[in-house]
């Protein structure tokens, strides 16, 4: 796998998944090429932009042609790491959990689920789309047992910490973490939080900023 | 209302949840007095990034003092706009649907669901906490009878744009996105939009250039 040497700064990364998106809808549609104006439009990045990010790895597009949607689409999901599988497990199978099991984006760019775990008697047994939620007192046994790399925090704020160091513990790489915590982890485990009530926050600023203007 | 007069950057803004969060859990310890050392400390940002960003708001701190949790706290949930309640629907009451009306701190922070919405009829009738899911062919109708101000959507790609136009006509103000597709509003409409898939891209490029610097 041909890989870029320097370092590209996180601010590109973060913006390389709606390129990613977006070429995929482009290819669903059956368009193969594109200018860097039009994906612009498309987009919301100026062409500039647009230029100046894709020329962080190696630059895909062609002087009057445009950017080959097929290729670029491939390279970015390489740069992504979508080339490969992860063994994953969803810790907490509440509602948000099962909706994280249930989200078929996850399972299809190479995040495969396999167990959910939970402390709740009820929900132990039960499967969701074919994944089993087991006993969280067989997490680590599981975790060595299936070579699991990713765990999906899913369970309440008061219980993310101690997740977190079951999980790192147990020899896993990253973390998908849910709860409203700010989770630590060693420097060679990542981590990658959505915080959703940070996003509601902002909503309900804007919301405020925008019908309020004069108060 | 006390509001700030001048316009706060949204970098700053998308700081404050972060802010709000950590004031919340400081209170819950009953800890009622921080200096922006020891804030700095929990929660990640320099002490002078804090200074500089609660300046912005007519500064809370006193010298020699630090900050008054619970002022702060109230403060920032003001400027957050978390002081009146928004009333709200889901669209989309699958898994993610479900798992949103399941999240407590969403009620909890004054965002008060009054209905969901779903094309499933094994689904409508249904009731998630006290809250019914209801035919989407009555939208419209509900959204004008109650006030609703907040759409939640939670449909697939395919329906977002679709569902949006709906609520932005029947007159809703904000939209809360999950679906995985960047929705075009009106300049009066607020959107705030959670995309999973990128998140989750992000994680995946994390882990393989963590774990395999050298490829």
């Amino acid at each position: 796998m041909q890989r870029t040497s320097q370092k590209v700064s996180m601010a590109v990364i973060r913006r390389l998944p709606k390129y990613y998106r977006y070429l995929e809808n482009l290819l669903n549609k059956e368009i193969y090429r594109i200018s860097s104006k039009e994906l612009s439009r498309i987009i919301g990045f100026t062409a500039s932009q647009i230029r100046q990010d894709l020329n962080c790895f190696g630059g895909f597009g062609q002087q009057g042609y445009g950017y080959n949607v097929e290729e670029l689409y491939k390279e970015i999901g390489k740069i992504l790491g979508l080339v490969r599988e992860y063994k994953s497990v969803i810790i907490g199978a509440g509602n948000l959990g099962q909706a994280i099991a249930n989200y078929s984006d996850f399972q299809r760019k190479g995040f495969k689920l396999k167990a959910m775990f939970d402390i709740n008697p009820k929900l132990i047994g039960l499967k969701i789309r074919d994944v089993e939620i087991l006993d969280v007192d067989n997490l680590e046994d599981f975790i060595k047992e299936n070579d699991i790399e990713v765990g999906i925090i899913c369970v309440p704020f008061s219980k993310a910490q101690e997740t977190a160091d079951r999980l790192i513990a147990a020899g896993i790489k990253g973390i998908w973490n849910f709860a409203p915590f700010d989770i630590k982890v060693p420097d060679n485990i990542v981590i990658e939080n959505v915080h959703l009530s940070e996003s509601l926050f902002t909503l309900s600023y804007l919301l405020n900023e925008y019908n309020n203007p004069e108060d």
